[in-house]
């Protein structure tokens, strides 16, 4: 995942900008969920089981490569994965963007590492890091699919109390600024073909409708800080 | 507000868990959000504007006083204000529990006094932080209104665009733990006369939809933290 052309990006918006600051305006052919228009897709979605239990424990990425991070903790609260009991939280648990680093998880991708360049962490870490808090994990490379599959393995997940979905994309792909990035999805529409994307950047989009056909191909591209394979999607259920 | 009550169940809660926690077991006479009751609730809701700016902010306290600071901060982000670029954020901007303490905003009530006992804020005081971000804000103690007049202001600001309604209310009045608590609406459904509360207190509960007469009811005790004035909802506006 590149997220050096987004910081560099931003530190230029940085400059350009007075003291205050909004999120980013949206490209065309995405749908703010934010809008009366997006409202009314999720409303009418024909998947949408996902939707509650995610948003009800969505989270901004507590920095700039933490896309990954923010997506696991959302999609463990959202699992009921036993959660670790904290000080912080009156000695009830959530796992928030720290505590999902549990020794198994450090072994397969440290903190430290997501913090170093080249930032971040590839389909292949999120799946391991999943797999590491004891779930059900099934990471598909974009080029070992296609656009049909995706789609109704995605529809079937979205619509079950099992499984979430992730994915894996190139922001710039939809439109937007600009790198790889990560996030689970909360809905499909299937009268528009599109997916809902709970973006965990949220100082930077709101989230946002994207067709089937934007968001497969947006997956499958290729991540040079993977091997060179493609981005993708992560099946995850306990 | 007292949290202190809180506090000490906790940690007795603490005592007598091992190494994983969950939320606490709903009461009866609420209905959760995460339930296929609660969500149908929310698809068939009469007034449902507020939800959607309010669930993509939605966030959870950072300690056990900081109900207010955190309603506060998701009520900022979903009415818009400028916000304060951070480098957290890539130089974009996005409110928060530590950044709403503006100079203005400290001078009514600093994050130091909330973290003091008796811990956390007042309704006036929830009043005043907003108004210190220059919003228009109506403060009603509970013994000052009536439920009629209640249900009709928060029911016609969740379907407009431009108000907000936050609650604060006695926990134990609902049957939840325990003492004085402050989180945002985010729907009312006519059908069943009940009001979602987007419960910031994420570790403890999730959103829950009550009666209008029980949360009126709860917001209608006394808070000994408040010169024995009643609790009670604002009304916040750009
Ligand atoms: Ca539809
Ligand atoms: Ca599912
Ligand atoms: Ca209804
Ligand atoms: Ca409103």
């Amino acid at each position: 995942m590149k997220v050096l052309g987004s910081i560099l990006s931003a530190l230029l918006l940085a400059c350009i900008t007075t003291v205050q600051a909004e999120t980013l305006p949206l490209p065309e052919g995405v749908i703010s969920l934010a809008s009366p228009e997006g409202e009314a897709l999720l409303v009418g979605a024909e998947a949408r089981n996902d939707y509650f239990p995610l948003s009800i424990n969505f989270t901004t990425q507590i920095n700039p490569a933490y896309c990954g991070p923010a997506t696991i903790a959302m999609v463990l609260n959202a699992l009921n994965v036993p959660r670790p009991a904290s000080k912080k939280t009156l000695g009830l648990g959530l796992f928030d963007q720290e505590n999902i680093f549990t020794p198994a998880a450090d072994a397969v991708k440290p903190a430290k590492a997501i913090l170093s360049p080249p930032y971040g962490m590839t389909l292949d870490d999120l799946g391991g890091l999943l797999a590491a808090h004891d779930l059900k994990v099934t990471d598909v490379h974009a080029s070992e699919s296609d656009l049909d599959a995706f789609r109704k393995t995605a529809v079937a997940e979205l619509a079950d109390d099992d499984h979430f979905i992730l994915v894996n994309y190139l922001r710039k792909a939809i439109g937007q600024e600009s790198g790889g990035h990560i996030s689970p999805l909360g809905a499909y529409d299937a009268d528009t073909d599109r997916f809902l994307i709970l973006d965990v950047t949220r100082y930077k989009y709101p989230p946002v409708w994207v067709t089937a056909e934007a968001l497969f191909a947006a997956m499958n591209t290729v991540d040079s800080d993977n091997d060179g394979k493609t981005r993708g999607y992560v099946s995850v259920s306990r």
